[in-house]
C-alpha cells in the first residue's frame, strides 16, 4: 500500500480547477456594446452566473464527499489510484451535464444525462469503499481492528448512496413530470447543507441525542464534524491560482497585437500600440493584487486555524465561489466603454463580488471564534497576541470594498480610476495596517 | 515566523498552471480547413509550438530558482509572503512578454520588456534574500548557527544574478544590434543547463575540485544536487491537472448545442444534436485516459524515487512539456475533417506527443537507476521485487504509441478509430500487464 498524499493533492488541484475554469465560458459571453446596460447585463447575470454558482457548489459538493471517503480511507493501491482516476474524470462531466441540463431545461435528456453522471459517480464510490473494506490496512488507524467494520460499512455506503438515490428518483420522476424531478435535484443539492442545520437545531432544542460510537462520528453530517485542513488549503489554493491564471490568460491571447495591425494603424511603433492597451494592464494588475492579497487573508487566517468544521467549509466554499466570479468582473470592466453606464455597473458588480469573498472569509474567523477553543490557536483568540491584527486583516477588504462602491455610486465619472486605485492601494493599506497597530500596542504597553 | 508549506504548494500551482495554459493560444488557432496542411501545419509548428515550448521552459527555469531559493530560505513571515506575491505576478508577466517578443522579433522593445521583466525578478529575489539573511531563524537548520553566512549570501546573491545581469547585458546590446540579444538570450536560457553540463564534464575529465564548504553544495548548479521532491511533484501535479481541465474545457465551451440550433436544424431533437458531437466524447475520454494514465506512471514512480537530482528535474520538465502540447493534439485532432490529410498528420502529431511525454519519463527511471542506491527506493532497484513492473509500466506508453503511429501510417484509412482504440485500451493493458508479471512471477517462484 501507498501513501494518498499526493493522490488526494492531485485530486484536489483537479477538482478546484474545474469548479473554477468554468467561469470562461461566462466571461467569454459576447456583450454587445451598442445596447445598454440593463438587457443584457440583467440576463447574464439571472441565468449564467446562476449556473456557474450552482456548478461551483455541485463541484464543491463532490470535492467534499470525495475529501471526507478518503479520511476514512488513508492509504491507497494502485487499483484505487485507478478507480479514483475514473471517479475524477466523471467529476469532471458535472460541470457539462449540468450545464446541458441548465441549456435545455424542458428537455428530459439534460436531467437524464446530469442524474446519470451522478449516479455513476456514486457508483464508482461504492466499488472504492468495498475494495478498500476488504483490505482493512488501507482504513484509517482507529477502524483496522474495530469488530464494528460491517456496519461502519454500511454507514458509509448509505451516507454515499444518498445523493445518486435521490438522482434516480429525480430521473424517474422526469418521465413523469419534469418540474418535479427539478424539485428532487434541488433537494439533493441542498441535502448537505439542509441535513447539516438540521441536525444542529435538533441539538439545540433537544440537546445531543445518544452520543454514536466514537468512529461513526468519522463520517456524519454534523456540522462541528471536522474537514481536513490540509485538503481544503489545497482546494482552496488551487481556485486562488486558477483564477490568478484566467487573467493572465487573457491579456495573452487579447492584448498580443497583430503584426499587421501594428503597421497599418500604428505606423509600425509598437509603443503606440501597447500604450492602447493601459487600462488593460492597470486592470490586470488591479486584480491580480486583489486575488493575491485575499489568498494571503486565506493563508494568515488558516495558519491559525486549528481544527475546520464543516460550517468553516461551507463558508470557504461560498467565499471562493465569489473568487471564482473575478475573471467574469475582470472581463466586464474593460469590455464596455470608458464612462458608460455599463462600466459603472460592472465596476460596481467587482466591489460586490470582493465584498462578499471577503465578507465570507471574515465568517469563518467568526464561527471559529465562536468555539476559540478547539478551532483557533493561541495567538488570535480573545485577547491573543495577534487577534487584533487578524482581526483588522479580515474586515479591511469588505470595508473598502463597500467604500469603493459607494464612492462610485457618488463620483460615477470617476468610477473606473477610483476602482484600481482602490486595488492596487490596499497591499499598501495592509502595510500600514501592520505598522499602526504596532504603534497601538506600543503605546498601550508604554502608558 | 511560519512554515512556509502552503505558500510552495501556492506556488506551485501557480506557477505550473501558467506555464501549460499558454498552450491555449497555440490551441485556438483558427485552423483554416480548406487549405492543404503541409502549410497551415508547418507554419503553426515552427511558431507557435516553437513558442509554447520555450515559455514552458522559462517559466520551468523561474520555478526552479524558486524553488532552490526557498530550499534555503525554510520559513516565511508576512512580509516575505507579500514579496512572493509580487515574485508571482511578476512571472506571470513572463509569458505575455516573451509572446510580445517572439510576434515582433525586430522590435527592440520586445526584447526591453522581456529582460526588464527577467531583471524585476531577480530584484525582487535580491531583496527576498537580503530581508532572510538579516533573520536567521528563516533560513535552513544548517545555516542558522554558521560564521559563514555573509560569504553564503554573496554566493547566494552571485547565483541568483547571473540570469538578470546577462538580461541587463542583452537589453545593452538590443541598442546596437538585436541580433546579438538574441544570442545573449538564448545563452541566458541554456545557461543553467549548459552550466550545469559543463562543470559534469569538469568532474568526469578533471576528477572532482577542491569540496566546496558543506553548505555550499545547498545552491549550486551541480547535475547531482537534490532538488526538493515534494515541490517537484506538486509541480508535476499542476501541469497534469490543467491539461485535464483544459480538455473538458473545450467540451463545455463548443459542444453544449444553442438551442436554437437545436430546434432548427435538429427538428428539436436534443438527442440528434448530441450524437452530432460523438466524435468530440470519444476523443474526450480518450485524451482524458491518457493525460489520468501518464500521472498514473509519474506517481508510481516518484513514490519509490528517494531522492531527485537536477538532471532528474530537467528530464522531467521535458516530459511535462510534451503534456502540456496535449490539447493542442487533442484540438488538432477533431478540427479537420474526418479522413483528411490534415488528420491523419494531426494524429501522428498526437502519437508523437504521447511517445516524448513517456520517452522523458522513462528516462527519468533510467537515470535513477544509474545511481540507485541513493536515487531509488530497495523494490525498484535491479533485482527489487517490483522492478520488472515499473520497467513494464514506464514502457508501456512509449511503445503504444510508437506502435500506433506506424499503424496509422500503414492504415491511414482507419488512423482515427485506430488512436482513440489505442487510448481507451492502455488503462486495460495496465490491468493486464500487472495480472501478466503476478503470473509470470508465480511462474518463477513455483519453479
Ligand atoms: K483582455
Ligand atoms: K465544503
Ligand atoms: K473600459
Ligand atoms: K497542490
Ligand atoms: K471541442
Ligand atoms: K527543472
Ligand atoms: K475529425
Amino acid at each position: 500500500s501507498q501513501s494518498s498524499h499526493r493522490l488526494l493533492a492531485y485530486s484536489d488541484a483537479l477538482i478546484s480547477i474545474i469548479a473554477t475554469v468554468m467561469i470562461l465560458p461566462v466571461a467569454h459571453t459576447a456583450v454587445e456594446t451598442n445596447e445598454e446596460l440593463r438587457q443584457s447585463l440583467q440576463v447574464l447575470l439571472s441565468t449564467k452566473i446562476a449556473v456557474f454558482l450552482m456548478t461551483f457548489l455541485i463541484v464543491s459538493m463532490a470535492w467534499a464527499a470525495h475529501s471526507r471517503l478518503f479520511q476514512v480511507i488513508v492509504r491507497i493501491d494502485d487499483s484505487l489510484a485507478l478507480f479514483n482516476l475514473v471517479c475524477m474524470m466523471l467529476i469532471t462531466l458535472l460541470p457539462y451535464t449540468f450545464s446541458l441540463m441548465a441549456s435545455f431545461p424542458e428537455h428530459v435528456l439534460g436531467i437524464l444525462l446530469f442524474c446519470s453522471c451522478v449516479m455513476v459517480i456514486g457508483m464508482v464510490q461504492t466499488v472504492i469503499v468495498i475494495y478498500a473494506f476488504r483490505r482493512p490496512h488501507l482504513l484509517h488507524q482507529r477502524l483496522q481492528g474495530s469488530p464494528h467494520l460491517p456496519e461502519y460499512q454500511h454507514h458509509l455506503l448509505r451516507v454515499i448512496l444518498r445523493v445518486p438515490l435521490m438522482c434516480l428518483l429525480a430521473s424517474l420522476a422526469a418521465a413523469v413530470c419534469f418540474q418535479l424531478s427539478y424539485v428532487l435535484l434541488a433537494v439533493v443539492i441542498f441535502l448537505p447543507y439542509m441535513s447539516s442545520w438540521l441536525q444542529w437545531l435538533r441539538i439545540k432544542v433537544l440537546g445531543p441525542e445518544e452520543e454514536p460510537a466514537g468512529e461513526l462520528l468519522l463520517y456524519s453530517f454534523l456540522p462541528h464534524e471536522p474537514v481536513s485542513k490540509e485538503r481544503l488549503e489545497a482546494f482552496s489554493d488551487g481556485v486562488y491560482a486558477i483564477v490568478a491564471t484566467l487573467l493572465i490568460l487573457d491579456i495573452c491571447e487579447d492584448n498580443v497585437p497583430d503584426p499587421s495591425v501594428v503597421s497599418q494603424r500604428f505606423n509600425g511603433s509598437l509603443v503606440l500600440a501597447l500604450r492602447s492597451y493601459g487600462p488593460e494592464y492597470l486592470a490586470y494588475f488591479g486584480s491580480f493584487a486583489t486575488v493575491g492579497l485575499l489568498w494571503f487573508v486565506h493563508h494568515s487566517l488558516f495558519l491559525h486555524v486549528t481544527k475546520v468544521t464543516r460550517l468553516m467549509g461551507l463558508l470557504n466554499t461560498f467565499s471562493l465561489a465569489f473568487v471564482g466570479g473575478l475573471p467574469l468582473a475582470y472581463q466586464l470592466t474593460h469590455e464596455f466603454p470608458r464612462h458608460s453606464q455599463n462600466e459603472l455597473e460592472a465596476i460596481q458588480i467587482s466591489c460586490v463580488i470582493i465584498f462578499f469573498a471577503g465578507l465570507f472569509q471574515l465568517c469563518i474567523w467568526v464561527v471559529a471564534l465562536h468555539s476559540q477553543k478547539e478551532c483557533l490557536g493561541p495567538a488570535v483568540r480573545y485577547g491573543g497576541r495577534e487577534h487584533l491584527l487578524m482581526f483588522a486583516k479580515l474586515w479591511l477588504y469588505p470595508c473598502v470594498a463597500l467604500g469603493t462602491f459607494l464612492l462610485t455610486c457618488v463620483l460615477s465619472q470617476f468610477s473606473s480610476p477610483i476602482f484600481h486605485l482602490m486595488e492596487l492601494t490596499v497591499p499598501v493599506a495592509f502595510l500600514l495596517l501592520r505598522l499602526l497597530l504596532r504603534l497601538l500596542l506600543a503605546l498601550r504597553h508604554s502608558l
